[in-house]
């Protein structure tokens, strides 16, 4: 770390292609179609490694993400966000160049979409399998027939089932917690299939959360998975369960500005701008990050813990035990793991990894 | 804004200009230098409206952002932020070519500074008011004069003063509480310039937090006042008591892309990488922004009050009032103030104003 001056993303390339190659494998041993959520990496360098693990469609959040991994030769692209009309224009284009698929979970929304539609998409539902963000429950059957059948009569569109974004195992704190959840994703699945398969054939589910994607043993009716985090994981899938601290692939390495003896507290370069303000709690501890230093191969918690307690928008506030505080001075750098590595990633825009390589992501 | 497609920055040029006319005649009337804070808009263009109300002098808080507006014509610039030495490099290239001060807290650091230094700066003690992040305790007199002779002993350093970012203002809730927070502040310069006056002339007392510096009625000790956030102000310095909601210069456009009855929830494409994770709360509902309307040429929040209550990568979800669900169609844009707009402008990257003109940022 002797070159770097500012705030930097450091990223352990061999854990991130054990995380691949992990998630790859457990698709392959389940028979499940694996369309990796590209979201918290958003880097071509990275779709690349996928690519390595054969993989060759993907998922995104947006329409500027689809457009960025087209141009890196992705043609299998799913875009994992309630259709947003507003960008038909765009659509259109993505279309007639490569395989699209969206979410459309309104009957509307789907009549909308025909009229402008210049070339062939394929449309999920999305199911709201407990996250109560987007998606129709998987128990109003009437309304997903009802969204299924002006699909199935539209010119452009092809139903291609149903996705969901299991969003509530976040709120799990152990494997058992979120063995618990999958399984009753599961079963509202298995009995939505069911139903469904009395009318309709040919037609795929697919769920992409990274806990219950990491942790579940059965996927029953789910025929694709498309997880995002699990590339790089972060405190909060190690706290939920769904991975070890040394499956974390990212830290931000931040320069040491100024400390207190007073407080035990280290200044670092290092703010909202850097980590984001996402949180957790540890304990009794509300944090942003949790200093770590390389051993064997990874990132460990340095003992006793020391997080990241305040972030304004440059400075970020380390409140150390005794014994960190003395090994570190102004001028050092201290290694930050992350508590939600998307939002990170996205805020440094660029990663570094352990060899020294710069890693470019989408602007 | 019928063009308009995916989450967009709004900004009114013209409640900005006010608010930086306001402060500039602020600051004239009390006789005060201007050095107003860049981190919140980063932008070139933003900087020349500030030009144009005379403004020579400015603030940054990172080495990246002064180059940016010294490559933009900015010639004096302090960068408010705990000196950080792993970037001499960058620092001798700017010092070369502009008139740069720093912030420097402790003896050690000025001495390592001095030995690489190889053109003039000018540099700040910071002092910590009361908002527990860096900086000197005003009353800690020896330490304070520790900094000041070995800067004074160093070949190229020039000590310019103290500064202060009094950021405890920001638990403020009202004119009053802000006033009582200006006036302690006061106090303590007033003590500690006294006291320094005894051994040391020519050097000024720089504060730089917007609430105080928005409300604050007498300046006693203070030269010069670097607020930032005044240029946009935003829901939190509604909050504190800062501004009105009139003042509030930008305000994010987002597509409503789903919605759903049952909860009167409204899905839009506006999430954790677009308004940032700062939340707040208003009586008792936790949010990040407020849903406005554009009325009588500023923003004004629809009633009932209408939050964003929960964000995830990149959908929001907004709980409305009933009458509120009903007015907005999927396809509609959504108008939302947001709590804090440092860094909603940070991960936005670009402003789009009211005429339609889009506005770059630093990168």
């Amino acid at each position: 770390m002797k070159n770097i001056t500012s705030p930097t993303l450091l990223l352990d390339e061999n854990i991130c292609k054990i995380n691949i190659h992990a998630m790859a494998n457990k698709a392959k041993e389940h028979d499940l179609d694996f369309k990796p959520h590209m979201k918290t990496h958003q880097s071509a360098t990275i779709g690349h490694w996928l690519r390595d693990a054969d993989i060759e469609a993907t998922t995104v959040s947006s329409v500027k993400m689809a457009q960025y991994f087209a141009r890196h030769g992705w043609n299998d692209i799913t875009i994992a966000f309630p259709c947003n009309i507003r960008q038909i224009d765009d659509l259109n284009e993505l279309a007639a160049n490569i395989s699209l698929t969206i979410l459309v979970n309104k009957t509307d929304v789907a009549k909308a979409l025909d009229k402008k539609l210049q070339s062939p998409v394929s449309a999920y539902i999305e199911i709201d399998s407990g996250s109560a963000r987007s998606g129709l429950p998987s128990d109003d059957i009437r309304e997903i027939r009802s969204v299924i059948e002006v699909i199935n009569t539209s010119n452009n569109i092809t139903w291609a089932g149903l996705y969901s974004h299991p969003g509530h195992s976040y709120a799990c704190r152990s494997k058992q917690q979120i063995e618990a959840v999958h399984h009753a994703v599961i079963r509202q699945f298995k009995q939505l299939k069911d139903e469904l398969s009395q009318s309709y054939h040919d037609f795929e589910v697919c769920i992409g959360d990274t806990p219950c994607c990491s942790i579940g043993d059965t996927f029953g009716p789910v025929d694709a998975i498309s997880p995002g985090n699990f590339v790089f994981y972060d405190l909060m899938q190690q706290q939920i369960g769904s991975c070890k601290f040394g499956d974390i692939a990212v830290a931000m390495a931040c320069p040491i500005v100024d400390k207190y003896e007073s407080h035990n507290q280290l200044i670092i370069q290092g703010g909202a701008i850097h980590f984001s303000k996402e949180f957790m709690k540890t304990n009794d501890t509300t944090h942003f990050g949790l200093v770590a230093e390389r051993n064997d191969n990874s990132w460990k918690p340095v003992e006793p813990y020391s997080y990241v307690t305040k972030l304004s928008q440059e400075h970020g506030v380390v409140s150390c035990s005794a014994k960190l505080f003395q090994n570190y001075d102004i001028g050092d750098m201290v290694t930050v793991l992350p508590v939600h590595s998307c939002l990170t990633a996205n805020l440094m825009s660029g990663y570094q990894t352990i060899g020294g390589e710069q890693i470019s992501m989408m602007k």
